[in-house]
């Protein structure tokens, strides 16, 4: 009835070690463990000697292994493996976000000419099915928006920020001692993991192929203690948000910013290293997912569901991208922004549409205005000079704003 | 590659329209409907009239049709529906709850028999993919437990009533304006929907058959407004919440109850005609899925979703019930409950193991206690009499409690 699976493991941290548990107690997933490449053959293993080996080629060239599962942290060797294996006729399943990212047109095209399935369920929000019902639930012509908390570890950070009023360092030390960032954090508090996600998300979500820096995206290294003061004042909270949004034009506007959000968004439930995912559609209307996003049993369980999946021969068909006409990213729209800063002469305020409010006196200065997202996108003042910016999620702004109105303001400010 | 689906529709309310409409926007879906079974054929259409027959056995012997879809109210016409095409060696999509609640033992032998595939995702909680999820993600050892609001009629009603003040009544007929309850809501609001959905959710998640009828359950119908001014005043709200949880001993406690939640709850974000479920297990930690719960578009996505699916031979594996030792349900628990009530006369204090609070001066009356399962199952004044009853959703109580106990409570309350 079902394919019997063989698989070749690459990887025995954490999530490798609690696959391996897990299929043991699952006989009736009719998936076993053949062998688990590793790469320190000396450190001491709660397995068999005997299904341990260093030599990849022993997983990639052994005919009965049918499925590679590749769990190991680093990009490249995940993608020699994984091209490898899609090329001997093995399905794979992964949970290399970063890898998946930087290759996904390959990987695409790898899966056409060999036939073969590539599920990663794991690499994006973890224990939330979000790629599988991207897949199966919504039709292109119907998905008006998705917005997510894709990363863990800042979330974590922005939550202790304003549950316990810690600032950015004592959270991020308080998230390290938890195991809930990195020693080296940069990947994830830059926002670098959750453009990783992002990049695929959006392939499955709207068939839209962009390369991770392509998509605007920032992370929360420069958010503020002053920042969620004024969040709680007007009683939000700051999230890293990964969005896309389809535009009347039919065009689609994808980012990765923080964002300020209402108490009683579906997203401000996001608490800690937990994720959440908010799905606006047509048909369904807005569904919201939740889940661990992280950690190895949230991750193994993901893992596990692919696996399961591959019994049924289930691959990812990439709707949006192949039965659909793809969908395109714009850049012709406006976000109201909030930015707060150090000193004036680090912000352009030139290059705003218009300034809707400044806050010049407070030791963190800051300002509410209309940007165009293209000047976003060509300039890096706003990453810079411990300068943060935030987005004020009202309605995103399609027409081209009245340069009149930007200067109006500006004059009303005194500030020209 | 994937099997082309020609389907004979039974039912073009709102959703069989709805999902006639999208099947037409959708050609990658290779699926078409060749035939709809009506049961008026002088109601005017929105679509071809040689579409249309009263004659279910021009869809049912048509060996060209490969999939029927039910998507008709009546609970009897589709079981014969179902079952012959199931007989015939047609894949089955139902969105009968009631149906399938119902008949469920026939059905799954039907499926084993016949080997042809019947999904029901629409079923419950519509645009939620609990079904497949249950099925995909959770294995059996792992699931702790299942909470649910599955019925948003009562659900809506509940909202009113804490978040406009409304009672009972004004917030059903406002319900029923909005088209969120029936013209005769018993179904709903007495708690039989929710009860059907759970008998079905409970052979997913832990691999029990169940008639509805045995599984303990009662609505909303009683509930009052002084009910919801007690919750207010402990900062909480009260919902229907369907819930399963696996107890020490390995067996499962599973009923249909309203609880006090608190304001921090998952299923408190769960306002108006929406859904959600709080699934806690071992691997993926807790996940919450919120959604709509009915309605013609998030029927009509779920109804899709299952039709996609069966384009790979998608089939329900009922891993819990066949490829593990299935759960059994269990009365050996206690509940914390709170019971209101008009008049003492009603209550029968002796059955209580013991009482922790009691409010005999207040028009509307009610105590606090902890009273045996089975207790409440073989007994039926705590439906009656106007009185309502409302879990306490404290850590289930597993242990035999000493009648010591509950004697002392009741000196000390006076009330012996």
């Amino acid at each position: 009835m079902h394919k019997q699976l063989t698989i070749g493991l690459f990887g025995f941290g954490v999530v490798g070690e609690g696959l391996y548990r897990v299929l043991q107690q699952t006989p009736s997933l009719n998936a076993s463990i053949k062998k688990v490449c590793i790469k320190d053959a000396s450190k001491k293993r709660n397995a068999p000697a005997e299904l341990f080996t260093t030599d990849k080629d022993v997983l990639l060239n052994d005919p009965e292994i049918n499925v590679i599962v590749e769990v190991i942290n680093e990009s490249e060797p995940a993608y020699q493996i994984v091209t490898t294996a899609l090329n001997g006729g093995k399905d794979v399943v992964s949970a290399s976000k970063k890898m998946i990212a930087e290759h996904l047109t390959a990987l695409l095209e790898l899966q056409e000419k060999t036939g073969r399935s590539l599920l990663y369920e794991a690499a994006a929000c973890a224990s939330i099915p979000v790629i599988r019902n991207l897949e199966e639930y919504y039709d292109n012509d119907l998905l008006h928006s998705i917005k997510a908390i894709v990363n863990g570890s800042t979330n974590f950070i922005l939550t202790k920020m304003f549950d316990e009023n810690l600032d950015f360092k004592q959270a991020l030390i308080l998230a390290q001692q938890l195991g809930f960032a990195e020693s080296d954090p940069k990947l994830d508090v830059e926002g670098y993991d959750a453009v990783n996600k992002w990049t695929f998300l959006l392939t499955h979500a709207y068939g839209i192929i962009e390369a991770p820096e392509k998509i605007l995206f920032n992370g929360i290294q420069h958010i503020h203690g002053g920042d969620a003061s004024v969040a709680r004042a007007r009683n939000q909270q700051i999230r890293l948000v990964a969005q896309a949004q389809k535009l009347q034009n039919g065009k689609v506007a994808a980012f990765v910013l923080p964002q300020f959000i209402q108490q009683d968004d579906h997203l401000a439930f996001v608490k800690n290293e937990y994720n959440g995912v908010v799905i606006e559609s047509g048909f369904a209307d807005k569904q919201f997912f939740y889940g661990k996003g992280a950690g190895s049993f949230p991750t193994a369980s993901a893992v596990l569901s692919d696996i399961a999946a591959l019994r049924y021969q289930y691959k990812y068909e990439y709707k949006k991208l192949y039965h659909h006409k793809p969908h395109q990213l714009t850049n012709e729209l406006y976000l109201k922004v909030y930015v707060s800063f150090t000193d004036w002469k680090f912000i352009p305020r030139d290059e705003f549409e218009w300034i809707e409010e400044w806050h010049a006196q407070e030791e963190r200065k800051y300002l509410v205005g209309v940007i165009a997202f293209s000047k976003l996108q060509e300039q890096n003042w706003w990453r810079e000079n411990e300068t943060s910016l935030i987005l004020v999620p009202e309605p995103i702004i399609e027409e081209t704003a009245t340069r009149d109105l930007r200067k109006r303001s500006l004059e009303l400010a005194g500030i020209v």
